[in-house]
């Protein structure tokens, strides 16, 4: 009998067309569902991603995720073209510069989470239009641990919706920028906990260059970003972070106060790797021992 | 027969006229060496201040440092007018606009340290002209470890005195934006490597709300800030964190790797402290059990 999911991942598989200071690539394999799974991977002993791709969507970037032991039952194949973003990053590639979204088969994306699925324990939402993200929710039954994630797009324009979904969920996922809209707070303290009233039990601050924090009602704690100087390309470091975080969780099985400190450290090292190469270059060929190694330092650089 | 002097602070002493969304406060007492000097005073066992206040400095504001153990053998008073700094914070209050600067007496500061000082262990080269930090510099006779403290202006006007006096120092505290402007690399663990480059063996970067990084050639060691929501008056939060750290490495008496993580710690908390109102009205009567407490509190902010 096979042994049950995990970690379900929700939402974009795409092609990324990008410029960064490194170099040019077109449609390379991207999407906030393909990068967070493959962090996931490391960790999740079973998981499953939940999306769409068009007809032109390569065997070959299939094969990509499969090799990662990522379950592509939730993975829909619609006629039509794959999701494609190109955009690029410039000076100190703080932020992407969007050139041009085609959602292509994304724009009618309405997940269905495999029956067998919907037992799993825990749940990444990664950043979809918030109704979507309530949708897949109410259709898992057993959810242990759920993680949100979204982008300024829907805080500005599915604000409601948004709140909606919000307020189900056991944690969200933000950076600076998308907490402070959120919020309307720019402290990002205040900012956090204003967005716990909003009800999860958690926020994970992703703070780019500084790191991450993990705020709840009796909890803080706080990680540098593993200072790695060799960026290539930011695009997934989020995804990442969110996924390698989730997977651990999916392992421990809990979700703890040291639990989610520990995953939190997996996320901003599974991150740190993820910049180092363009798309998943990097990140598909960790070894066990070079992940350790990071988690590791980054424990080290934080005692005194 | 006295103990010998531990700690020598050179730099500002002055009155401060400002207004922050909490308030307006008129020639309050302020001066880089005076919130780095009752900082360290928390630590060090013994600790001197040089600077130069006009004969308008009133004796009161004299005795808030004597009751602070600060030695002022080395504050001269000048016939003239005090430094008097004019500014606000608004929104967020990251950073502060000054409306006016009036340097009086400040403006010929020709720092003598006292004889009896000149042997001390420790030095902080607070804010104030880099030609004038290395005369201070060359005063001393056995430094063990010298800090540098430095700002925009300087970076841009006086460049080639600041590259000649960095060089002799054991560390330089920077925020953001002076080491980006400093070195030209946007990305701060880039820019830090080329701040060492320079000859410092350590670079102490102040993250405002985002932390503090030590950064050295074999050291990496970051802490966040101390979420603090309540912050008055960010006036005085770079000194009191160079005072903290100086006087804690004063008190220990090494400058090794694991004392000064807990020299940069002291530090961030006493900075944490001094935001939380006007001047020094919060950092002269703290106890030291609020201290240890927010030190214990770090400490587990970043464990995992």
């Amino acid at each position: 009998m096979a042994s049950s999911m995990r970690l379900v991942t929700v939402g974009s598989v795409a092609f990324d067309t990008l410029t960064t200071p490194h170099g040019y690539r077109k449609r390379i394999i991207g999407g906030a569902a393909t990068h967070a799974s493959v962090a996931a991977s490391y960790f999740a002993p079973k998981l499953g991603l939940v999306g769409v791709v068009g007809d032109d969507f390569p065997e070959a970037y299939r094969q990509i995720l499969h090799k990662r032991k990522v379950d592509l039952a939730g993975l829909t194949s619609a006629r039509g073209k794959t999701f494609h973003w190109k955009g690029r990053y410039v000076g100190a590639m703080g932020s992407a510069e969007t050139l041009h979204t085609e959602l292509g088969v994304f724009a009618t994306f309405d997940p269905q989470v495999p029956q067998a699925w919907r037992k799993a324990p825990f749940l990444f939402l990664a950043n979809v239009e918030p109704s979507i993200q309530e949708r897949v929710l109410k259709q898992m039954t057993h959810v242990k641990f759920s993680l949100l994630d979204t982008m300024n797009l829907w805080i500005s324009v599915r604000r409601a919706a948004l709140l909606k979904v919000i307020k189900q969920v056991d944690a969200v996922v933000l950076n600076d920028m998308e907490i402070r809209q959120l919020t309307g707070e720019h402290a990002l303290i205040k900012a956090a906990q204003a967005c716990l009233k909003m009800g999860p039990k958690y926020v994970f601050l992703k703070r780019g260059e500084h790191g991450a924090t993990l705020i709840g009602k009796k909890e803080y704690f706080h990680l540098p970003a593993y200072p790695t100087a060799k960026v290539v390309d930011p695009t997934g470091a989020g995804d990442s972070f969110a996924g390698g975080l989730m997977g651990w969780l999916a392992r421990d099985g809990r979700a703890s106060g040291p639990t989610l400190r520990a995953a939190m450290a997996a996320g901003v090292v599974l991150s740190s790797f993820q910049v180092e190469g363009f798309s998943l270059e990097r990140t598909v060929r960790l070894k066990p021992n070079e992940i350790a190694g990071r988690l590791k330092a980054l424990r080290s650089m934080t005692r005194f």
